[in-house]
């Protein structure tokens, strides 16, 4: 019995979207460095493992610290917080430790206070304008370079992005002609930097792309789990989503034909997308015995407050339902449900930790 | 100095919030019991005990559970969940513990099931549709009161209502014709059960109206550290807002004049408001040696992602901040900015623990 909300994992589903990451990695010869932010927990980080993964990403020191206990080489795939640069000489002291760094500011602090050496990335913008220098920016990067050339605790390993603006798109073409934009600055930077490794990261171009010419190592994350968002993006289809939300019924609105769940935006946060049913939190999915099957028609979270949800029930099932029993219903944004979740249940009921 | 993303509380404007609503309850003559799902904190709820406030709201079992260390008398405004009945029974052993009723499956169950004293109170929905009875169903209400009569271990207390719908205004009058409406509603309903104690809970209705003829009770909880949501609905000021997420500044991007400062979706929440500058996440104060001034005009959290937030900066302020400095930013939703973080900071540096 489901009592509170909580993140059902399907362990299998989630196995096999590591290993066609990995095969994937493997027949275009680069290197697979999985975002594990999506996750965040060291009992899923060893299926990673089991699958030969050596390498991780994550996006914060805090949670560099957590997968410290397990992982020996992990990159902070976030501009450096010189505020922790205690945690960053811990970190440094213990593992092979990569940084990003986009400013002087940065690197000349970490050349005045690194006790340990550490691998230095930097990371550049191409077209997403979240962060990252301009690729075009040789003076910049130049500059930075010098610095590290200097230093005896610095070594430059190469350049990153993140191309965020895949996030917004509805086909795969649309992802694809993203990718190939990606592909030819990060060539034009390769030309003037050959020495420098090229890593790439978000999980449509990941999953879609078949052409990375000029890339050393991927860092896609949210493939790990999938979600509603990337099946819309078209990264995935709805049955590679790993995870579902189990929550209980708690009252029943026939007249409206909606049902409340226990379940609100503490559980899946506020992420929404907007599909034909307008703006939606989540989608039910049939339930089967081991796991479950297709999104219901018409069956979706149409409001969230915070720990209740309504549910959109089409008019001849809404009769199916009573109090007590549970759906399960497939996140918008699995990286954020994860994330507000103490923990993962396998479909065996065996609990995963996580960090906290 | 700010390392990480960190909730800080100003203490006193905090208080002030606390007494002015114990104030105006009292002037009232009715009775407050706050809804202290905002803050989830065990240390805040001292301070409204030192205020005089010996009942609480929370919104799940679990918050109940938690509170249950020093309070003893707790409602959980929240549907029952009967698949917590052994959370329940272990409630109701050692407080006063009241439960949301609002159909004939809960109540059926919870006479079958309880082994304590528990208090009813039933939902009514005056219009925002999220859940509860509609309070001319009087059919319903009526078997549900037959049922609790018949019932050893169940006393009826009354009906309680959320008007959510109150969170979409933008004006004082808007809000003010939403209360005049549940008065009318709830004075209908206290001449159909005179017996029955009336409970009104939402922040924007109990800040700003001075009309309460036939309530009994209110149950705010967002009051506790208001935030721009409550100040764009009129329910405060920008000076009551009581709580600041500290972020470090990790990138600064002059040409766009742009901030990136380590605090994101996790931190914050995705809770957004639409005003004259467009979606915004968040603005940015006036740091003081004492807290926080003003809003900056201009200066405001634009987008966010998992650990990024982007912070837009008027042209002529960009070049006063460096790396490694900190914003303080004042929550679209505190509710909900308040959950995902792990604790409080006072201004004076104190720790304040919370439920996490």
């Amino acid at each position: 019995m489901i009592k509170t909300p909580t993140l059902i994992i399907d362990e299998r589903q989630c196995r096999s979207n590591i290993q066609l990451m990995v095969d994937k990695a493997s027949r275009h010869g680069i290197e697979l460095r999985p975002h594990f932010k999506t996750h965040q927990s060291l009992k899923i980080g060893e299926w990673f493992k089991e699958a030969g993964v050596t390498k991780i990403t994550v996006s914060s020191l805090t949670m560099a610290m957590y997968f410290s206990k397990e992982w020996r080489n992990i990159f902070v795939a976030f501009p450096t917080n010189i505020n922790e640069i205690k945690t960053i000489n811990t970190l440094a002291a213990q593992l092979s430790l990569h940084l990003s760094v986009e400013n002087l500011e940065s690197i000349n602090f970490l050349d005045q206070h690194l006790k340990h050496p550490v691998n230095i990335r930097i990371q550049v913008d191409l077209g997403y304008h979240r962060t990252g220098i301009d690729s075009r920016n040789s003076n910049l990067i130049n500059a930075i370079l010098r610095k590290i050339d200097d230093s005896d605790l610095l070594t430059f390993i190469g350049f990153y992005a993140h191309s965020g603006h895949t996030y917004q798109c509805k086909t795969k073409e649309a992802i694809l002609s993203i990718h190939a934009k990606s592909l030819k600055q990060l060539s034009n930077l390769k030309q003037l930097f050959p020495f420098a490794k090229i890593s790439l990261g978000d999980t449509p171009a990941c999953s879609v792309a078949e052409d990375f010419t000029g890339v050393d190592e991927i860092r896609p994350g949210n493939f790990v789990f999938y979600d509603l968002m990337q099946e819309q993006i078209g990264s995935c289809s709805i049955s590679q989503i790993a995870v579902a939300l189990a929550c209980p019924i708690v009252a029943i609105h026939k007249d409206r034909s909606e049902l409340v769940i226990y379940g609100g935006g503490v559980h899946f946060s506020k992420d929404q997308l907007e599909d034909q049913e307008g703006i939606i939190y989540g989608r039910v999915v049939e339930q089967a015995e081991h796991g479950w099957g297709q999104v219901i028609p018409g069956m979706y979270v149409s409001r969230l407050s915070q720990e209740h949800g309504i549910v959109t029930v089409p008019k001849d099932r809404i009769a199916d339902y009573s109090i007590g029993d549970h759906l399960l219903i497939l996140p918008v944004h699995s990286c954020m449900t994860a994330n507000l979740m103490k923990g993962y249940q396998t479909l065996k009921g065996k609990l995963l930790e996580k960090y906290y």
